[in-house]
């Protein structure tokens, strides 16, 4: 009855979840391993996983018939062949963001799975599983009346120089844009993008912070703060503001002290810790119902949506001040 | 040595600041009242100040000649005139807002005060005399790095019939209009509005929610949501996010109980408690600078700024989603 | 109708409450002031009462005709004498804490004020007219049901070398000694002491922390850790537990900042800048009732009660981990 | 290399724990279940563990070949014979709390845990592994100094009419008494019980609150307030004062809303739901170290130290206000 995992691409994200799912969770066990380069995945076999077998190339490892389901931890740019594939064999997968680089490759995903006429793919949209946003969509959903506004801010400590304008949205919006559909069961009609006075912190090829404001097709409000050299600590923040009342997304639970003169929480300063949690629940899930032969959660559609709304956001950002519409094809009857 | 004040209009702010002066404030007394109905001002006469002179004419009170300072504190469009009556007497004049009702009314106060060569007016924007506000300031001038964005909320639980549209600006973001410039020591180049999901609490002629952005001449942006049917309580909100950190606003003192499952403090819901406390030290503040025949805290040109932004804003509203440039004259030397 | 207020004392405190009464507070005025050291007197004079007399000696202040009421200011062994010639002038007396310096002397003062038939002494227990305990008094009458228990600490950054441990006790306790009595509408049956491990940063005589153990008559039990070198900042915390849920005493008002990868509130380290608000309002209320030639607010009944419970408080300090029985007089009509 | 159980008792916990260790943690499966009621047994075997043995008789679960360790989840008064069984097996043996009903069979435990030279028993005081208590314990051993006090609530909002005075310490304070030895690295040495005015919600056999007074070895004070009919909540407070700061153990996260004029969290209250996630932390700790044929967390001499702790705390119950002397045995080797 044990689910058998195959993951391709053992980098950070791989090799973690490899440990999650042979030390942590019930009801699964890694069977396989596959990277580009071979001499990483043999590493995790002997950190992680001795029983498995190692696989030169992803799509022999999804071929092979102990494989049940797959992981796709790879580099972004794989992903949309490995998914393809694994749709291809019937078997549950269970993909990193981005699902595809572009839109129109999360389409030709999107196709195939309803060609096949079932939910086989999962996306990596964490938050959702998230203990704190869990609680808030349920006070969303009971207890402050329709939601009118979203006040939210996604703030880090600082960034890379490699990190410039355009990733502010593919690699880091891109958890509001999903996590806000969901919140809200709601889609996106238009983004505007402004930019605040500069932060003397932010490299030259960065304009930091931005303010996205998004408007969806029920009418909510939007406004997402953007600032990922804030200095002070990796801070998610969200407001929903309803007809009746507001919530908040909790603070993470942490220690207050007193001393010297001060009434203080910690706030922590890396991403890595803030949603940690989350990816045990997320991958429990899909362990659930790949073992049922399907996949729930996040669903090729939402990796979809988010390509479009991101690329939307992004031509804001060129656009500086203009409100750019965002158009949505009609929903599959799969994914209702 | 005691300040020698008479009060033009008695209805409620005019009552209450004759309270504050006659039994309240050391340093100051009520002399004189009008009121365009001389039945109002006498009976304030009768329960507050019984050897105050009750004046026929707000004019003949200002040229008495043991008044050494006016409060004006009549209907909004008679300000202008009761104002510009007092500069030429060359008495301090503390005037409620707003300083006039158009920004052409405003202009020809300060030209008037300018070319008196001195401070003679203090506008009533109260909230820069709140402890919060104060204390905010402290921080915000000291703590956090370079200002670049605001992020606030101006919140009341429900608004009669009466209010329409354009007095989210006028009646409303007055406040935040005023207190943001104070705060940052900056002032606004444009303007803009978008409108939510109408709240089902607003009656026909309200559009509520509404979110107004405003950027300053040092790139700082500003979004303040204004809902005056939020239900749940009078609530203004300010954020303030800067380089290096970011400060908040308090939350007003009040008691935590653990009580009903919840942990829980109360919130006001009557807006005529939020700011009480900061009436007292505006006047006094008043009290003091008039003793010495000058005026100190916000100034004519304050409230012509206020005047030109908020129409800006209006038009703003009118022109969804338009950017409306704000082009202010230059400041003259008395108001530096 | 201006109240015309003599100061005995013009120390710290005395010269604090002459700017209050001669700057901040309508209707009062400083006509006289006393100190044992005449020139410190003719400061305050020079400096805030110009028109105030300088008198010699305390007793000629009393007496003189233009003075209604007496504020005792001076050195604690001098309070008996000066409070109980006011009351011999039938003139209403504001006296600082201590009323007296022993359970004895408070007594005949009251025994003195008895026979005047009316109220006419105010002793400086501002705490009563601080708006948080304001606040509490109202939630703990109405919302929680009937008071079980209460919770509180007394903490102070550090004290002087003079500082030994009855004064714990008469210095510290004594403020929580009297509130708690007005909070709970209470009187005390027994008082315990017991000491925790002592911190390194207090000196040889003095035992630090310490806590108390009140029973009141209606059976709550009090704790409350005093903890004068806590290092952190001067810290007075409140909790009352009643049958239906637990109120707290707010904590000051301050700006909450997300800086340094915490999220932050400043706590004083002045214990002058903890109450410094309900001085004034103290001083207000005594204005108000001796303009009606009697007196309100903190009695000497109040004070008498305050010095035997502290004896007992310091008994216990003694006798360590006794239940020391504490047993008061019958009270006098007039303090009902 | 999975870790063959088998638990004795499958009343509440007894399946709640199978439950965890067959469906969410990894390492471990239940191969052998046994209860007073074979049908009770058999339920969770058809739910839970198909593929487990069900025994008439514990001691035979303990002897079978395919049983690695052992979960003694069975009333209390079996749990010493049990555990001593698993001890003279050799098996790992987790153990509900208590681990005895006596002090005495505790110490039987610990001698035979002893004599066996390995620790092979971990007791179930599951607040050692609660996310909070681990945050608060590394905040009290690096950043507030030497604790000198602890101030503590153990509140829950109604409890039935069998639920007796001494059951407050054997039922709710025994967590307390646990988590605090291990928070402090210290013992008692004595207690002492005061009683406020009872709450009229409590019934005629309990005394209700209750106030333990607890002194350890190194003089830190400790009081914890024991309020089973609090009425509002499941409430967990800490709050530990060391010589340069304090800190406070974490509130359960939760959502904070903004409405009918309150800013508000919810509190818990069913204590079911307070430290659910410490059962899986123990668990996989239980499952971790007994794949190495050993046990560690709370051992049989925490366990007997709990019991003589309670014990004095009932005799303190029993003699109001007199402090009991609280005296351990040496700290066999083992459990250093």
């Amino acid at each position: 009855m044990t689910l058998r995992i195959g993951v391709i691409g053992t980098g950070m994200i791989g090799r973690d979840h490899t440990r999650r799912i042979a030390q942590v969770l019930a009801g699964a066990e890694i069977v396989a391993l596959s990277d580009y380069n071979p001499a990483a995945a043999r590493a995790v076999q002997a950190d992680l996983a001795p029983d498995a077998m190692v696989y030169d190339k992803g799509e022999e490892l999804i071929a092979a018939d102990d494989v049940d389901a797959v992981l796709v931890c790879s580099t972004g740019s794989t992903h949309e062949a490995y998914v393809l594939a694994a749709i291809a064999a019937g078997k549950p997968c269970f993909c990193e963001k981005p699902l595809a680089t572009t839109a129109e490759g999360a389409k030709r995903i999107v196709d195939a799975e309803v060609a096949a006429g079932k939910r086989l793919v999962q996306v990596g949209f964490m938050r959702r599983y998230d203990a704190g946003y869990q609680m808030l969509k349920k006070v969303v959903d009971s207890q402050i009346g329709t939601p009118l506004m979203v006040h939210a801010a996604h703030r880090n400590p600082t960034v890379p120089e490699h990190y410039v304008t355009p990733m502010a949205i593919h690699d880091t919006l891109i958890h509001e844009i999903d996590v806000f559909r969901w919140l809200l069961d709601d889609d996106y009609v238009s983004a505007q993008v402004v930019f605040p006075r500069k932060s003397s912190h932010a490299h030259g090829k960065l304009a930091d912070p931005q303010i996205v404001l998004l408007e969806t097709a029920k009418g909510v409000r939007i406004d997402v703060e953007i600032f990922v050299n804030c200095r002070y600590g990796y801070d998610i923040q969200c407001q929903v503001v309803g007809e009746e009342g507001l919530a908040n997304l909790p603070e993470p639970m942490n220690i207050t002290t007193r001393k010297n003169a001060a009434l203080s929480t910690p706030i922590m300063t890396d991403w890595k810790d803030r949603f940690v949690d989350s990816y045990d629940v997320e991958l429990a899930d899909f362990i659930k119902a790949a073992a049922q032969g399907t996949a729930s959660g996040p669903s090729s559609w939402d990796g979809y949506v988010a390509a479009i709304s991101s690329d939307a956001c992004v031509e804001a950002q060129e656009k500086t001040g203009q409100i750019i519409p965002i158009t949505l094809p009609a929903r599959p009857a799969l994914y209702d």
